[in-house]
């Protein structure tokens, strides 16, 4: 029904994830009210970004130097703290909250076996390195709350064994705001048995 | 904090309407998990779809061809039936449903005085004259339902007083399906006021 070329755009579009027909749809509707002008910096930038982006080839996170803007960052030289995430997009997130200062290491995921993730494919070579030659003295794991997060967290420290690094986990339990009878089991289930002295 | 080229291509995507920070953000990372082929599809689709998709000169719809493939359906060539729609989309939606085998005229949106559209804006000479020449025995005003499509169908009917056409709209009343307690006040005034005879 669709002109072939905009059903290609359409096609396009639906590449991406999380982007169904209807969306794709629209999508490729609002791309011919562009101006041609911003087309040709549309393709450019997506064509430029895929070259230039590679990972850091410090911490894995995404740069387009040597070296990304965090291990640049001369203000966090001597933090002895390591925050690991599962992918670049965490780091973005903490970034932006501006409340953790120390250094990260960027995984390439998180260990999943029913997916085919074994530890060998997250690019944990490069992390433990990195722990041994850097002095630090406590990590991170700010892994999403979820299997693959633990299983991912617990084979690590079961390597990390030995070294005196204190090992640590961001918390888990009711989200601020959250109402609770909308707060899933699983949640509820962690809060409690998480639960903290009120000092 | 993102690297130039990313920052770049999330803000190509903020041009598109209906694409926030965060979708945006989400969709340059998608890109740049594509493969490089895909990329360079995706960059000339969306040139190609711009430098093809142009307006069909019989009925305004979006076509790569002369005439749509509307206007190219033989099997519709003895209509009498003439829906007006807004936009292209609304032609793909009705032929979606495939319900309606009459012709179709597209216009560049609806009158709106307030955001400066005026009925010399959006096309009406062309569906006119096309009124004129060809004998059509209904038209069919498929706008959305709002002050603009009121305007609009109004306008239209208006000039074509003293014709000898069928002018209707499209029903508006209660959503099928839709709770009671969810439809809005105006509409259930509209259906109200528009309630039907039941044979």
């Amino acid at each position: 029904m669709y002109p072939e070329s905009l059903q290609n755009l359409i096609d396009s579009f639906k590449c991406l994830p999380g982007i169904g027909s209807k969306t794709a749809e629209r999508l490729a509707f609002s791309v011919l009210e562009l101006e041609d002008e911003q087309i040709s910096v549309f393709s450019a930038s997506m064509q430029d970004a895929k070259e230039k982006i590679h990972r850091c080839k410090n911490c894995n996170m995404m740069t387009d130097m040597d070296l990304c803007f965090i291990c640049n960052d001369i203000s966090r030289k001597e933090s002895k703290v390591l925050c690991v995430v599962e992918d670049p997009k965490s780091v973005f997130l903490f970034e932006k909250l501006d409340m953790f200062h120390g250094k990260y290491h960027v995984l390439d995921g998180l260990i999943s076996p029913l997916d085919g993730i074994n530890p060998e494919d997250i690019g944990l070579d490069k992390l433990l390195d990195r722990i041994k030659n850097d002095k630090f003295e406590e990590i991170i794991f700010a892994f999403k709350p979820s299997i693959e997060g633990e299983t991912t967290s617990l084979y690590i420290k079961k390597i990390l064994e030995g070294l005196d690094i204190k090992v640590t986990k961001l918390a888990s339990g009711v989200p601020i705001g959250a109402d609770m009878e909308y707060v899933d089991s699983l949640t509820l289930e962690r809060a409690l048995s998480d639960r903290k002295v009120i000092e």
